[in-house]
């Protein structure tokens, strides 16, 4: 099911463009899920970055949620999110900003993983008198941060909160790696590795003495692979509201699931080449290229019409900053379609967190088909 | 010379940092050659897009001036700019747009390379009454839109421009394909392009009968090899003011011209893998990765100290939304330095443009010594 078609003729190009009914189904598939296992699902909010897309992903208005920078903490807060991890390691100069958004009632939670970011949380715990609630890193897959699994350095860093002043609030881990494996059974695995991960950390802060009530884990693919949550409280995932040609390309998705497009017009052609130019290039698109490595390369983007659908073997094969370049792709039969000058169309995305990043505002055609065009602001910074 | 280091420490990371001194150096640098050669400079302002760097730029408080989206000429014509070239093929969606900043007194001009497009411009000039100017684009190389040099279209053109009530202003060439060479004498040949590409269009539309007061070149390559201008009136150019590594690696420029970094802080270690993490991640660099088809590929970009002094074969091998991991560079006998938590550090990126559009704001280190740190605004949207 696809929203019922309005006119974006209103709509200066380059654009963002958002199927509401597409982004409500995404998200309803995946709190159906989450909830059918038993633990609570924290949406992240990085992806979105926008109060009206939040109110459509949160499961309360109160959360809870999940950011990555504290701009989006603040943001949230102000709108009345009082529950919320700010899910990248902590530096100790921000921490006064932490504070300060924990003062204005809203319970943020950061994650570590060494002993002097504990010490850093706990010293500004003492200073301030209010305990910061903080959860370890566990690195399930060798991605990017964390402690291993079941790691000694977990007691020394529990106990550097909890006898510092600070609050060890429990375990967090992330399988950035699933996104690299394609298939349900693949992503599965991993989703198992993380609940492993981060139920072996607990059980060794929990033999020390330690409290761990938060056992939280996810991405996009482990989130809707998942079998078993047992053990786990909680599952943070982001990018499934939109999704993109990423997750199409490891089949966490269909492309008719994807939400989010850029509406571009042609601009230009260049026959011979069998070039459609567009004013839709990498600043409206992001320089992702995150299929590049994927088993079907998709460009900088697949072309659609105006109204979303797909135009076969149609690639935005090339960008640059206010020019894409539209071809058939490379091997395929089809032959490239007439768009004149002036022509509408729609481009997904690689990437949905990056694309969005490139626009101020989305363009919402709405879930009702009766209802006018919405617009939704975004904000950005750090 | 490096502009004397300001303490950075106020400044919430990651962000995005100017060297004045520097800028100032890479915009006297152009300014010097091209008037050596006799021709205009028409600074391109999509990659500063920002009022107070323009104002370093632009010969003239009034122009001339190259943009790259309606909102830059917007923006630009309402702080004076008087004199502009919207240097993207035009939409006729657009026109209405052009038609408004032209009014507001700015003398704004469009490029196209169809008949299509001329029949548009020639249409909205007779509706208002006033002669919309426009420049046909000229392919000197293949890069992406633009009509061969000298082609019979040329005439059919000028014609229903001059015609239809519209101006034709004359032909414009950009060699974006210079980019893909390496060395001054590569890139003086492309400029050498550039100029008989757009010399030999101008001498079939005057011999048409057809004016052609404008003959416009560019791109930072060229402008910087550029040997002959003759016949050629302005040259076009934009990311020389800041410069960055794709740049470097073709030899436009040394590292130590490089204006502009982004500061970004220490958040945590993985020993074990040689990574440092920081708080820059591809939201902060932006996803380009221009530097990984050249000879040397730098990543995400080069790590300086807080200072601006280059570490030794240290580079942003990896980039996450909100995470840059930090490496000695593959092959290197260098050592990873110990950067611990908190420690800032500054990374060359690979395209100013882009890593630009990530941020809101440039935090300035002021080219005089005494001066305290300049906040210049950035814009950004169509």
């Amino acid at each position: 099911m696809t929203a019922p078609f309005h006119s974006l003729q209103a709509v200066q190009t380059p654009a963002l463009i958002v199927d509401e009914a597409r982004m409500q189904r995404n998200v309803r598939r995946l709190a159906d899920h989450i909830a059918s296992l038993g633990a609570q699902l924290r949406p992240h909010l990085k992806t979105v970055k926008s109060l009206d897309a939040a109110a459509q992903i949160l499961t309360k208005g109160t959360g809870p949620a999940t950011v990555s920078t504290l701009a989006e903490a603040q943001v949230f807060a102000e709108a009345g999110v009082r529950d919320m991890i700010y899910a990248v390691g902590i530096s100790p100069d921000k921490l006064e900003r932490v504070v300060s958004i924990r003062a204005q009632g809203c319970d943020l939670a950061v994650i570590l993983d060494s002993p002097e970011q504990a010490r850093a949380v706990a010293e500004a715990s003492q200073i301030t008198g209010a305990a910061i609630p903080a959860l370890i890193e566990i690195d399930s897959d060798g991605h990017r941060s964390g402690v291993a699994p079941g790691a000694g350095v977990l007691i020394a860093i529990g106990r550097i909160l909890q006898k510092g002043g600070a609050e060890l609030r429990g375990v967090l881990t992330h399988a950035g790696e699933s996104y690299e494996v394609v298939g349900k059974e693949a992503h599965a695995r991993f989703a198992e590795q993380e609940r492993r991960a981060v139920l072996k950390s607990a059980e060794v802060l929990r033999a020390a003495g330690l409290p761990c009530p938060v056992v939280s884990i996810g991405s996009t693919p482990t989130a809707h692979a998942a079998q078993s949550l047992e053990g786990v409280t909680e599952v943070r995932a982001g990018v499934y509201a939109f999704f993109d040609l990423v997750q199409a390309g490891i089949g966490v998705c269909e492309l008719d699931d994807i939400a989010l497009s850029v509406l571009t017009t042609v601009i230009g052609h260049q026959r011979d080449k069998g070039w459609i130019i567009t004013d839709a290039g990498w600043m409206a698109m992001s320089r992702d290229r995150g299929t590049a490595s994927q088993a079907v390369d998709q460009g900088y983007g697949l072309v659609c019409d105006e109204a979303g659908a797909l135009i076969d073997d149609l690639v935005m094969i090339k960008a640059n900053q206010e020019h894409g370049i539209i071809a058939v792709r490379a091997g395929s039969p089809a032959t490239l379609p007439d768009l004149p000058l002036g022509t509408r169309l729609r481009i997904l995305p690689n990437h949905a967190c990056a694309v969005a990043a490139q626009h101020h505002r989305y363009h919402v055609i709405p879930s009702q088909a009766d209802a006018p065009l919405k617009v939704w602001p975004r904000f950005g910074g750090w």
